[in-house]
């Protein structure tokens, strides 16, 4: 097979500017933790790094949860985690659906021969408690549950309720925290929350690779109960939590720089602060979505309901969604997210995530979508800065 | 929650010079593109650095595969993706077993619901053929498992008869390559293979996080032709080859940052060409033992079998395990693997894997081993650096 090595550059991806529904920005000083010398999965010196690792997430989560650590792999890996150490062929599961990210979780349970009780509402609205209540009347569902924030949708799902309806149904509280994580509050034990799983590349704005959760003692008393083995051998968290607690038994290889990157991104959040950093991503976000009004604009999600930090614009009339994003894209090197399913075409996602909210890129953002409208002769009004400054 | 982000300080792990059964040193250049800017997974710079990976890819299994991509996951879930995509309820699946890895496909065959034929061979030597050949008379196997290079035995399996074996019986050939691919000929066409998989940290020098791994037409078509759905979400090639694929079809988040790292360290194995790499692994595989047994120290292998990258030595007498590991740590920065399972302080494993495949390296370990034993009282005689300088 003859092959030229010669057509191969250095890697160069540029420097976007990430607006979309994650990958988020990811600061200098997590690329170059992550770049450090690769070194055992086994050695000392790695092990205390996996230590830090773990009380730094455990102050991102608020929680004590032993079992709280990063998954290797993705967002979707940790959803898959959760859901196969918690459910066994049979299982009652309730899953509220408001978008595809509670689709996923459906289709999750299905494959694991859970029997799904599934509780719908319109995408971009929030799920309403008492149709939980309704659905879970004379069951008895072993989890309940529900995505924190929807991120095709915009929605922020109040938990308190749901929260309570699963203590009274004798079922565990699960939570998807993919995007709410480090960019609002979450506060796993305070809520009451049984198992939760994060991404690493949305608010947190470290590379996409690795998975945090977190599993109460409830959870964890689930697992020890199974009659079945977790159809997921890599995922088997009996088995990784003994990696990652006392008993350090090899398990799998550890993905170790991607854990340094984590370790470092997290580092960054404790020395900004839980308050500040959620207070930084709700006036950034508040600073868009004046931008986006003033200019004659409409937000998909109703007030009150609204994520901090994925904002979904509906897209105006005459605009033409693909030459918006790739003008976006080309002429600024700024990535939105487009619609997805039956909202295709109806709106722009438009991320404010972790190192990404920043006032500049409000601005930046605002001033380079009214400029694009324009040249698509769409009737904006010039004042989306102004209603954007007085917010700060 | 109090919690004082300046317990933290840079991450540091050191220089490590990694001779275990994996992670292996990772060049400079594969550091240096990891920690490039961080871009969207459906940007389409992202998008062509993905074409990028898989051409490269298919060079390294020397195959045309469509289906060849990196599994966003460590070695273990590309093990894991063979098996659940290949594997439904009732399937009969041939597992040849003789050390860890081949028992850990047992445990997933169990797990998936599949009928296992398992067949098992001393833990350091090969999988006899007519053992395979007795197994599955009779039987209709819809795969044969085995794994090519035993990293925790250091034996070499020889694939041509069990590959025979597989297509006279009707069965896909599944292969472990974790530790071989990118050190030796693996050829995947040429021997007509139909599913394999690998690690990152092994030969191909990357740091761990993904797992390569090649499907044929004939694997595909036994993925397409299921009767019940993939047991993961997460790991479903049906719906993972949309996105690697031509429709670019949004599936989970890419690990965009490990993926700039495992393009560069395949284009530093396609710059050295894979011969002169094969070749370099078994020379300096060569000069080890010639240093080994020179010292009076013997090879848990036979001759003939074992694997040019991990070299299983028997521990002599009057040596301390834990001991020689800790002062190669502590004292030369060399990280060695002890024995797992049945063999566990029995034998060191010393990996010459990819970039740690270097002259220099056999001869630190030699000097190094040499100077511990004696510390210990082991009668070690003092011409291995003699002996392996003869090999070179």
């Amino acid at each position: 097979m003859s092959f030229d090595a010669n057509n191969f550059r250095d890697v160069d991806p540029g420097e976007r500017v990430l607006m979309g529904p994650g990958p988020s920005d990811v600061p200098v000083r997590v690329l170059r933790a992550m770049s450090a010398p690769c070194i055992g999965h086994l050695d000392p010196v790695f092990l205390s790094i996996m230590d830090e690792t773990q009380r730094l997430l455990r102050f991102l989560f608020q929680t004590e949860n032993a079992l709280t650590i990063p998954v290797s792999g993705t967002g979707s890996a940790g959803m898959e985690t959760c859901f196969v150490n918690l459910v066994e062929p049979g299982d009652e599961v309730v899953v509220c659906v408001n978008g595809v990210f509670g689709t996923r979780m459906s289709d999750i349970v299905n494959r694991l021969g859970g029997k799904l009780i599934r509780v719908d509402a319109e995408w971009g609205k929030t799920i309403d408690p008492d149709a939980v209540r309704q659905a879970v009347k004379g069951k008895h569902p072993k989890v309940l549950a529900v995505v924190h924030a929807e991120t095709s949708t915009g929605v922020c799902q109040p938990l308190g309720d749901l929260c309570t309806i699963a203590k009274e149904s004798g079922a565990l509280f699960l939570v998807d925290m993919v995007t709410s994580l480090a960019g609002m509050e979450v506060g796993l034990d305070r809520m009451g929350i049984d198992a939760a799983y994060s991404g690493t590349q949305k608010c947190i704005s470290c590379p996409p690779g690795l998975s945090p959760i977190s599993f109460s003692a409830a959870a964890m008393e689930a697992l020890k109960n199974r009659k079945s083995p977790v159809a997921s051998w890599y995922l088997d968290m009996s088995m990784v939590s003994s990696y990652w607690g006392a008993d350090r038994k090899y398990h799998h290889t550890a993905p170790i720089n991607m854990i340094y990157a984590l370790r470092e991104a997290l580092r960054i959040i404790a020395e900004e602060g839980l308050e500040a950093r959620f207070a930084r991503h709700l006036l950034n976000h508040r600073a868009l979505v004046a931008g986006i009004e003033a200019m004659g604009l409409s937000m998909l999600v109703a007030e009150g309901e609204r994520l901090p930090m994925l904002n979904a614009i509906r897209i105006p009339e005459g605009a033409d969604d693909l030459k918006v994003r790739k003008a976006l894209l080309n002429d600024f090197g700024m990535e939105i997210g487009g619609g997805l399913g039956a909202l295709a075409g109806k709106i722009w996602r438009v991320g404010l995530m972790g190192h990404t909210s920043r006032r500049r890129n409000v601005f930046l953002f605002l001033s380079a979508l009214e400029t694009i409208l324009k040249a698509q002769a769409v009737d904006v009004r010039p004042v989306a800065l102004e209603a954007a400054s007085s917010i700060y």
